[in-house]
């Protein structure tokens, strides 16, 4: 059994808690809080063992009645691997991973040099077996890689170009718009997901843009790829063969991202979850040499199944197909 | 003078009217109007002659108080040209423009056959010169018009690939969504807007996708265009040098659809109308032998300068530069 803790119970590091419940090969070993907000006593109810970074921080959510249950060294001692879900805050954590000799996964917010390996399971399993630090990449990086790799595999990418059309915040979050605008975010082009995508398949040649909208709940990408072999139903027949990538028919109801989400809350998906990328079947098209598609995006639980993954890999767990598939079931992901 | 008359009293159709009255070579013989609502008072108020299309309509706006001027018929008694602004309904008014002999401008959501010329003034003012009959594009592809014909002039445009961020219905209405979901509108690719540009542009090579935002106020397009001269200064010198054409600067808190409006409120343009397309000047770039860019799209607004221009060709100035230039001295479009 590998034991796994949680370091940041935000959006991210919630899921992934409930996620390594779920894994026959491992156990949660606990997660890490600095206040005693409503999720602390969330996880306490769920009875997921808690732990603080520092002496304050465990008066503070002692005092507010939230069970603790040592400090980060103990969490640590108890542990073979952390997963840091801290809000970017991996550059000042990994001192305490390597002081510790604990291996660490990272999330996309950080820099690619912390670990020097960026991770999407289909696409790089093998590079993070056995490593002491790997970075999962984020939401729209991670999406555009599951495509782009399938779709580069079945009629070879030479270029890509996608608008990214952003949801503005997560639903959780009441504080920040935008609000009946369109934000190009940057506006200086192109936006940096291109080049986060050659972390993980280098020498893909991709331009992004992306703006920022009022919605909550997932990214939606127009993709435009230029092919060596223009057939949209060799296109089709890939992405329904690919792992973690689901084809939406629109004439079925799928109309918007809101339909998407709605199918996972309907299967019973924790939170509403859609780890999977969700192409529109009909928007599949090829003029030219080039194919277009849409794809939905949900940013708050694409990254999970390639966390556990990549927990597995560093650990030794040398079959991607094997871990891929153990995550798959696990998480309820049966095509 | 030019007598034109509005058919049609709904977004567009107000603004035109208002427009036209600014005109020193027009004035405005009426508008056509159904139902006594808010906005019948209001033009009874700016003191535009009212008509309607049937006794019966002119019953019901009589009977609510609204002065009446005359029927249809007397409407185009006294108009030269007709401007029809029917939610797209110009199929069923045309015979009544045939049979009165009148000169009838239609709108975007027409066809191109209905008059068999599609009209955007800077690309191509003297096909309607003298016409009988001739469409006004829509707004989205009025400003891929705009931009692709300035582009083309000055870098040579070889391919485009445009992403349009839409937004879901205008400011007044309140009735429509969608809320919190990005919708393709359509799911299927390509979307019309590229075979809409060519009505204008014949052989422009160019795919558009569309999706639909929760916004009110300006579409967004993300702009990807393959260019024979790959040079982002040069593009920028043609687009600041373009008719109908604004930059904006991020750096200056230009930062969203909402801050470009916000500049038409500010410099007192009537309803905070922004007539010009804009075109986030940061995001002007260059990638290989493409050019990359953001712009907004004021989907109420920016027909204006078109139907005005539209009805001085088509009653006879055969001088696109000299009607340019004084609807845009008229509209307070100064550079």
């Amino acid at each position: 059994m590998v034991r796994v803790s949680v370091n940041g119970y935000g959006t991210i590091g919630r899921r992934i808690a409930d996620a390594v419940k779920l894994q026959p090969d491992m156990e949660l070993a606990g997660m890490v809080k600095r206040t005693p907000d409503y999720w602390a006593f969330l996880a306490m109810q769920k009875g997921i063992p808690i732990f603080c970074p520092d002496p304050a921080a465990r008066t503070r959510l002692e005092r507010a009645g939230v069970k603790v249950e040592g400090l980060l060294e103990d969490l640590f001692a108890r542990s073979d691997i952390v997963v840091d879900c801290s809000p970017e805050k991996g550059e000042e954590n990994k001192p305490l991973y390597e002081s510790a000799g604990m291996k660490a996964v990272f999330q996309g917010g950080e820099v690619h040099s912390i670990a020097g390996v960026s991770f999407v399971a289909q696409c790089n399993y093998l590079e993070a077996v056995g490593r002491q630090y790997v970075r999962v990449v984020s939401c729209n990086t991670t999406a555009l890689a599951r495509v782009l790799k399938t779709l580069d595999d079945a009629v070879g990418v030479e270029k890509g170009i996608a608008t990214l059309v952003r949801r503005a915040t997560d639903p959780e979050d009441c504080a920040k718009g935008p609000i009946d605008s369109v934000v190009p975010d940057p506006v200086e082009l192109p936006s940096h997901h291109a080049d986060d995508v050659r972390t993980v398949m280098p020498g893909m040649d991709l331009t992004t843009m992306a703006v920022k909208v009022p919605t909550t709940h997932m990214h939606l990408h127009a993709l435009a790829l230029k092919v060596k072999e223009p057939d949209a139903g060799k296109a089709v027949s890939a992405l329904l063969g690919a792992p973690r990538i689901l084809l939406f028919e629109s004439k079925k109801g799928y109309r918007s991202t809101a339909n998407m989400i709605n199918y996972a809350r309907e299967i019973g998906r924790p939170r509403g979850d859609l780890y999977e990328v969700g192409v529109w079947k009909e928007s599949v098209k090829v003029e030219g040499d080039w194919l277009y598609l849409f794809m939905g995006v949900h940013q708050e639980s694409i990254v999970v199944p390639e966390n556990i993954d990549c927990v597995r890999a560093m650990t030794g767990e040398e079959d991607a197909s094997r871990s891929i598939q153990m995550t798959n079931k696990t998480l309820g992901m049966v095509k």
